[in-house]
């Protein structure tokens, strides 16, 4: 007799637990049920048809060979039944059954499962403020939402996007891209907090800003206001009111968890399902992933809930050997997270400062900056990288990156060596591929770890961005030493007054200009001079010497 | 009394050296001599001034912030002497003296030294044949070469490489991008010998001859030819004579080792110094780095000579950190090497197909296509990986790959992979970065280990090009599934009267048209579908079924 698999969901990870069970078993009957219309869409693809970027809505819903993934499609190629606009209302566990509800015809049925699978994703968070149901208000989280809004957007003015998490931030990037430069509110002091550290992300912040996105950050939406036509109008916040007349609420989703709570099934402590490495729940014949499960942390070793497309999708394989017979195992996320945004390329693995802090290790912050490339090949771009270690150890926990260069190489690498717990010894030689078109004979990430290897050594003496703030606004008795050239001095710097302007190749030669008493905060562009110019100093005797980490590659306040 | 460091070599890994040496001991004395008028130039950039990408050829001997690396650079800057025109000519190990001669004029001199440093470097080889000195017959090893090359490149019409190497390829590419589509006469049967295996470089050699490069593969140079005024007028090979007026020999480099041997030291089995972990050559008080030592391969254990810039580079901190008394290791190379060629990006770590086997592995190689990004995100581009395994552990022992798409972010992420002695098991859940601009949900490299982890279960059963191609040229009797769309087939495929044509989405309802006693060879575009394909049918109750891994992307031969 073949086995009944019966898969709740029909987006990503659905769909692939279904494809990967097929390919192992042609005899299983299996069956994914959908609450939606459309199954397996490219819900990653949404802001790129926002943007333009997809011109035709159906790619979301095509196979790279141009074959439409509807019911059709999964029965015919795959021997899978899909049944959508179904709604699965109970699961009874003694009988191993799913009730189901047609929602077209209000039609209740029942589906005997062997094995059953949880794929039903995440839900957007319900704002807690009024307004949301005016005309011009939308999500960003479905096809339909996308769909809406192009209806719209030639004709709208002012649009504000509420909340500046990653679906926020890809609808900033998506409108951008048709040139329409939108203001961001936000609760929190901060862009990306799921994502960036605060220090990375005020970085961030100043290069969208550059381009002209405007950011309210650290206010509280109050409502919505709506014209007598019952259009949006504006926005009313706890610092004031902003015109609108389109507005996308991007403000997180929440695991889609109804059904395996009234199942009786184990809820982790993140409020998502909770599963074993094999992806079962408390109930050994009930199968989750994706979106509404949590997931261990490979470095905390806590769980986590980081709702993300690739876990599903790596989940999907795992589920799909298991509900035939396997035993794969799912060893954990890092919360690796990448995005494009403008001309910035983002990205995180790993934990975060704060995070490595609450998880109990002893946290080293090292932050570079550099180019991506030979500074002679034209198509560069600068990287800010932050690696978090673990002090004494090395160890890596985690590594944060920002800039125009190729910043999600670098992640990537960073991922699968934390994953193998390298320290930064293991990782400064590397033997990572160089050529100008892509890399300098040394990586940024390897130029990361060497600072890490520098300031354990005691070699390397930095100061962070936020420190250097905090000693020029609490009028500190210091030097800031800038040793870039003329030139690159006068186009961008700090105005203060206890600027002294050295180039480093002059260093030497007027070591006797620098006051051999006071504190020195020595800074150039990228933090590789400046550092240089911390070893000149202090082999000529000088004292109490630390250089900008980052340069001003990193500096997110006020230059000249 | 201060340390006296004396470098030999003032290019890439001498200086490199003598910088952090410097960082670390304020009161070394440290000197470079250098043989050339050139310090410090970026000899990787050499061809892409040739191509135009560089557009100053001062740019080649610049620091990043713009100022000319010159010797008052290195005296002002880094306190570091630096004697140009200067050569080596013996090496006294027991007064620890290094004698030297201004070559300008002929002054003999004697160095004394606490720690010497042999950065020599590589020589090109000289090649077997005549006419190498004839007018508009060059290298490209040298800032001059370059320079003299560009002199005559406006005026040339037939221009020859003899070479199939690096070098010799980077100048195909810095040759095309100025429209001038060269022929490239290599020795052995394929292109990039000692970087890919012959099966990608075999497909790397189609996509360029797409483009207009010529190949001459397996054919020796016997003499160039010049005309009266003593101007190269032809390439004489045997397989017959080739039109040039410019000739560039790129038949490869040898470890500059002639000084090293004078003075005695151990020279290991590949022709280069032999060196321990910490870079220290035979006599403890010499230490060598860079393009004139052999390496230790991290994957075979055994020694191995790739000069590379970056390792030359990553040495130079270790040798730096060691002749001021520090105690840091090298531990050895995994010969990465990658390059952009015309739109194809190229890369390979570890070890290759035969190098695995003739390190005494039992090797399992798989060859996959993917998309470097989603399909429906517009500046996506195709991998063709390949996955060097141990056959039982699925641990990995070197990877190749080529395509438009980002092939570089795959390779670095294996080199991690590899150095920490990853197997399938344990990058097939790694928490890789996706977002659509960036990566497909599950990475092609994950897509890699999950074939191979499908071939170590007996799931998927692959055939490769070549075996593909020998079935078809020996007329065996077999099926050739091509489950691809009727335009995709149109557009380009295999034309022989074997082929039956069944797109995926019709092969579960037209499987009655498979003969059922027939082997089957399925093939698609990329060797997705063809997998899929292959579960379906023996689903089915067919046997004897493989498919074509890679898919056409990974075929080298005539399509039609």
């Amino acid at each position: 007799m073949s086995e009944k698999i019966v898969i709740i969901g029909g987006v990503a990870a659905g769909p692939k637990v279904a494809a990967r069970a097929r390919r192992l078993s042609p005899q299983a009957e299996i069956t994914i049920v959908e609450r939606g219309r459309l199954i397996s869409y490219a819900g990653c693809g949404i802001p790129f048809y926002l943007s333009g970027q997809i011109k035709d809505y159906n790619e979301l819903f095509t196979t790279p060979y141009g074959v439409k993934r509807d019911e059709q499609f999964f029965l015919t190629e795959r021997d899978i039944r899909v049944l959508t606009g179904t709604e699965a209302t109970a699961v009874d566990r003694r009988k191993k059954e799913v009730t189901v509800v047609d929602l077209n015809t209000g039609k209740e049925s029942v589906l005997p499962y062997d094995k059953l699978v949880l794929a039903t994703g995440s839900v957007p968070v319900e704002p807690p403020f009024a307004g949301i149901n005016l005309k011009g208000v939308h999500r960003l989280n479905h096809p339909e939402d996308v769909r809406k809004i192009m209806e719209e957007i030639e004709q709208v003015g002012d649009v504000v996007v509420i909340g500046a998490g990653m679906i926020g931030m890809e609808a900033v990037d998506a409108l951008a891209r048709r040139n329409i430069f939108v203001t961001v509110v936000e609760l929190q002091e901060q862009i990306l907090p799921g994502m960036l550290d605060a220090d990375l992300a005020a970085v961030l912040k100043a290069r969208l800003e550059e381009r002209g996105v405007e950011f309210r950050l650290g206010e509280k939406v109050r409502r919505l206001e709506g014209d007598e036509a019952g259009r949006v109008k504006q926005v009313v916040t706890d610092g004031g009111a902003l015109d609108a007349d389109l507005v996308i609420i991007a403000v997180g989703v929440r695991p889609n968890v109804e059904l395996a709570k009234a199942a009786g099934l184990a809820i982790g402590e993140t409020g998502a399902i909770s599963v074993n490495e094999y992806l079962q729940t408390s109930d050994p014949d009930i199968y989750a992933l994706g979106d509404c499960v949590e997931n261990l942390h490979l470095v905390s070793r806590r769980k986590v809930y980081i709702p993300l497309a690739s876990t599903a999708a790596r989940q999907g394989r795992v589920a799909g050997d298991n509900v035939v017979g396997g035993k794969s195992k799912f060893p954990g996320v890092l919360g690796t997270v990448i995005v494009k945004l403008m001309n910035q390329n983002a990205g995180r693995t790993g934990l975060g400062e704060e995070q490595a802090r609450a998880a109990g290790f002893a946290v080293s912050v090292t932050t570079i900056g550099s180019f991506d490339r030979t500074h002679y090949y034209p198509e560069k771009g600068r990287i800010l990288l932050k690696l978090i270690t673990e002090a004494g150890t090395g160890r890596i926990l985690g590594a944060q990156a920002l800039g125009e260069g190729d910043v999600v190489k670098r992640i990537d690498v960073l991922a699968c060596a934390i994953t193998s717990g390298a320290n930064v010894e293991d990782l400064a030689n590397l033997d990572l591929g160089y050529a100008p078109p892509f890399n300098t004979p040394i990586d940024p990430l390897q130029h990361g770890v060497n600072t890490v290897r520098n300031k354990m050594q005691g070699i390397a003496k930095g100061i962070n961005a936020a420190e250097l703030q905090a000693k020029l606004a609490g009028g500190d008795d210091f030097v800031l030493l800038d040793v870039r050239t003329q030139p690159q001095y006068r186009a961008q710097h700090i105005e203060d007054e206890r600027t002294l302007l050295i180039p480093i190749g002059e260093l030497r030669e007027r070591i006797g200009e620098i006051p051999r008493d006071r504190e020195i905060v020595v800074l150039c562009a990228i933090g590789s001079r400046s550092y240089e110019a911390q070893r000149i100093l202090e082999g000529a005797g000088l004292k109490n010497i630390r250089f900008l980490e980052g340069g001003l590659l990193g500096w997110p306040y006020e230059l000249d």
